[in-house]
């Protein structure tokens, strides 16, 4: 199903969740161009109950930490058999675990994975995930922000969401992704609309000059005073990299 | 409504959201803890569809940018009454716009905004807002991470669900709070659970000691070390501060 090309001549991007939630799913996903997207089959989503492979008539999925402490941890042979299922069915994707403990989601990573067949996503609940089934499976773990959400589903929309907006077809304008933040490692300038002049403050001049050029340079400048202000890290990593 | 004490005898933590798309909402927000957590009020949602306050017979909420540009941007005067209709309500919560250029979310806002009385974010969609709202309502950018997203809604999301789920009485085991990521400024540390043998691979020894002092002991050498490994930037910004 997934490898049939779509509308567009190209196979579907594809998207594969493991989750305990799945009927969150695809939620503010199916929405506006994302979801637009999505009833286009310019990408898929597969759905992977982790339930589905729980221990006993409780389909239990997760146990108490091994040397104590609070909350529960999902169990390393329950999930290596959810895993085993989904991969049986995308062999291909990478697999990423929502994990505040991950290598930071940026553009960039985005960008990459938008261009490839699609991301299969681990989201867990609880305190964690036992450590030995990242370990046997080759996952890697991947930070959405330096935050601790309830579960990994938000996080995995997040990055679904900055994915499939990059794939050909999805926006109206591709051009609209050249001047947005990280494009260039600077933050987007600041952005005006009519009407001109709104409860006593104006539109820059430079913008109604008609000066492309000086348009230009006056979005650049903004662009790097913002970064600079705002973000002097980004600025930083532009020159380590 | 908002200011009436819950079951648990203190006002509900209020969110309020400005979107053009509230059924999102509360979508993910809906399930499990968090989802419980607005059930038994112990915060609320307060919804604002920005479209309302559109211009004209078709409520037009956005214009072309000045000075050109692909994507359309998001009208002051729109987002002013917007705003100014939502703050009538909840005059009291600070406002944030969900940005990549704001500033980075992170977990101690997160504990500081679910302290306070709550929040009202300002989701956006397009290419962004016209800047001359953001400096006339006092508006503060908040950037949940270094990507771009199709829309504000999922971000607003992604910061509600870390703040409600610091509120005391949403966790089961306020205990569980104390370990996570972010605590004292180090990721977490490695979890096991059982089968203590699995695949040929063990539960390190010292968590089936019963020695709770070399337990807590390893459990922090392996929040540095997996700190010192994958986020060198966390253990600079601790002791710059």
């Amino acid at each position: 199903m997934a490898h049939i090309p779509n509308a567009a001549g190209r196979p579907s991007w594809r998207a594969s969740v493991l989750t305990l939630f799945p009927e969150m799913f695809p939620g503010p996903l199916g929405f506006s161009l994302v979801g637009q997207a999505l009833q286009a089959e310019l990408w898929s989503l597969a759905l992977h109950q982790i339930r589905d492979f729980g221990i006993g008539r409780h389909r239990a999925v997760d146990d108490t930490p091994a040397g104590g402490g609070a909350g529960m941890v999902m169990r390393a042979d329950v999930l290596a058999a959810a895993i085993d299922e989904a991969r049986s069915q995308n062999p291909d994707l990478p697999l990423l675990y929502m994990s505040p403990r991950g290598a930071p989601f940026t553009q960039d990573k985005a960008r990459a994975l938008s261009q490839g067949p699609g991301v299969m996503l681990l989201a867990g609940r609880f305190e964690g995930i036992d450590e030995r089934v990242i370990e046997a499976r080759g996952i890697t773990e991947v930070s959405i922000g330096d935050y601790v959400l309830s579960g990994g589903e938000l996080a995995a929309m997040t990055l679904l969401d900055a994915c499939v907006r990059l794939i050909p077809g999805v926006l109206g304008a591709e051009e609209s992704l050249a001047h947005e933040s990280f494009e260039g490692g600077l933050l987007e300038y600041p952005q005006y609309t009519k009407p001109r002049e709104w409860e006593g403050r104006s539109t820059p001049d430079v913008l109604m000059s008609g000066d492309h050029k000086k348009i230009a340079e006056w979005r650049r400048g903004q662009s790097e005073r913002i970064t600079r202000e705002r973000r002097p890290d980004l600025l930083r990593s532009k020159s380590d990299g």
